[in-house]
């Protein structure tokens, strides 16, 4: 089974359709049930929708609770929030933090938890804000380095284990993901979210012996 | 003046000291006004403190309120909290997060909103773990990685103003900080908290062209 | 045409094998004649195979008036030097350098000259060296760390133009990579070179807007 | 002792007349004896030149054969070479590499096998080059990162040693390393080599259990 957080839009609705079309079983999380269902209806019975806010950590215990091992976790949810720091609002660099970060460590903590000795790919879908500082994207940037820092220390933890994190870091797409984030842009050249979900799917290989740790995807 | 942030023990105490023996004028922050009470006791009438809580923004705006533009800001507050994340505590996640990366994001918003265009000296206190990831330490690494992401891309805004950012980072040092942090440690080696005030403060070096940007300070 | 260096070899004539297989024209390039023989032999007709030392600037000029302009390139030749840096012989030294670093930079200066313009994805095979310091490689990463910050600073002269550099850093493969190096391992668990050119080959992805830019390799 | 490589101009020379200001013994190394012979004249009898050329491992080895330990040193040597790759010269790369990279490998060589378990300080001047990536500066970011990574690495060899590794990276300086460079500037608002030198030798600050291990030096 395939589990993918923030699939309520972007890139985790496009991996999930693509997944089911591969013939996966796929559950699919968000906080919005109606969003949620918009990406489920219509596809396979393949897919199971999950409403949860991975920011509180009993909602992630939980989620786990009800649902089976999965085999790979693809933790797409996340929000942006830009502009240069002196206009930035309180109340939605908190929500920021909670969005990416919180939801993280609640996910990565659940998951070692439960499963770290089980060969579980735990694909970690980050930015490409995560690698580089960004003149108007100071608090994003902040959460999305604070994810690489906490996914590489875990990294550290798990050394041995069959758990294996997978980091991911997409350059711009064109998804909604800007609309909400309060950023104009002319994303008309951007990748679509299906192309980037296509390339990260087919580049997720792994061997016996080895797996691709990391990806970086960026605009031409 | 000089503003000392998380002042009411270790390093930010240690630096505190030290500036009022070379006869700056100094205010010392800190949530513990009893704490602070303690530094500023004995000290010359050149230090001042103030309870705050630089989690809350609204603290943070009224603190500038009520006192003069700082030449120099030197950020100590932060706090520690370790071990394998499977064991950590939710809510002292959400504290770690609060006391280290809020904390940063709403002194750093307000002294750009105040004091940009004047040769301010903001001096971030973080740590070598914002710098490299370790095991034990996943989401303490998380937030400190989270402030350097926030600096970095805070610098770049700032390009071309008279407001400068630098970057301390220290290893460990023999300060009551593991203590509250749950690690137990023979910190019988380590540098003491006047030992590194004592090499940051003189390599806080600046000139009319140039500046120390930057100071990693290890253990021997 | 894929312009395929350093295949004479482990990953480099892994590699070759499978794009032919796959029915791509392959060019192969080596320093030991009988070596990129054994690799072409018994291929189709499509691979062709060419002694040159890329550590020589002319040889690579000379190479590139001699055939047609590849749609990629993938640079896999190098080679390891390992030890203490105290035991580290100044030859040895030299060569490293001449083998990894030279190689690269007049590699990337005669497609950067010819085919900046063109579609051409050039694939530089780095090591997960060249992202962290290890003891016992310090001239290994050296150079390592030499060709990345030469990439890094060839894609910012890049921007905008059809060519595309992308970074591919795999971990410790089962090759005859560490019996020419000095260094006595047991490679029984590593990669096989077949595993990680499969791996390498099918996370090259890329679509009219976007490309997998990096991809780490890791054993497991 | 204090020995300083590459004094004969720039920040070397600067940092000579400082040390020896201080009553320092000071051994300066440069290539030409002329250039050498000007720095020493007229400072007080604590100042030894010799002309050493550090990309010839043989000639370090004699140097140190000849000289009493250093209680520090301060390598200084380097040269510039800038422009976009593709207008670069051979020739020149390969000058570039000998007298960045070799010359630390084989300085940092014999200073590990003579005196690792000596309290030497080891300060390797950088630059800001080595941490970041720029266009126009490809083979000497190359380079300046491949210093960075055989200094870090041979920081992990030297674990519990008393010789230590001090990284020094500083921004552009109006010395006349820009027109041997053969890059065009106003250097007008830079650091003077004298500004630099001064904040340096500030900042290299040690106590009985730390020390300052990094420096970044940036222009206003």
């Amino acid at each position: 089974m395939i589990l993918i957080t923030g699939a309520s839009s972007g890139l985790g609705a496009a991996l999930a359709k693509q997944y089911v079309s591969d013939n996966e079983n796929v559950i699919i999380t968000g906080r919005d049930p109606s969003k949620l269902c918009k990406v489920s209806k219509g596809l396979s019975a393949k897919i199971e929708a999950l409403s949860v806010d991975l920011a509180d950590a009993e909602q992630v215990s939980t989620m786990f609770d009800s649902i089976p091992r999965p085999d790979m976790v693809v933790h797409c949810a996340g929000s942006g929030y830009f502009g240069p720091l002196e206009l930035q609002n309180p109340n939605q660099i908190r929500n920021l933090i909670d969005n990416n970060l919180l939801t993280t460590i609640h996910l990565l903590q659940e998951l070692v938890q439960r499963y770290r000795d089980k060969p579980t790919q735990v694909v970690i879908i980050m930015s490409t804000a995560a690698q580089t500082a960004k003149a108007g994207e100071s608090t994003y940037c902040a959460v999305k380095w604070g994810v690489k820092g906490l996914v590489e220390s875990v990294r550290l933890e798990l050394k041995g284990e069959k758990m294996k994190l997978i980091g991911v870091y997409p350059g711009g797409m064109a998804t909604e993901f800007w609309q909400t984030s309060g950023k104009q842009l002319d994303t008309s050249s951007f990748m679509s979210a299906e192309e980037a979900a296509k390339m990260i799917k087919n580049a997720l290989q792994s061997t016996s012996n080895g797996y691709i740790s990391d990806i970086v995807v960026n605009r031409m």
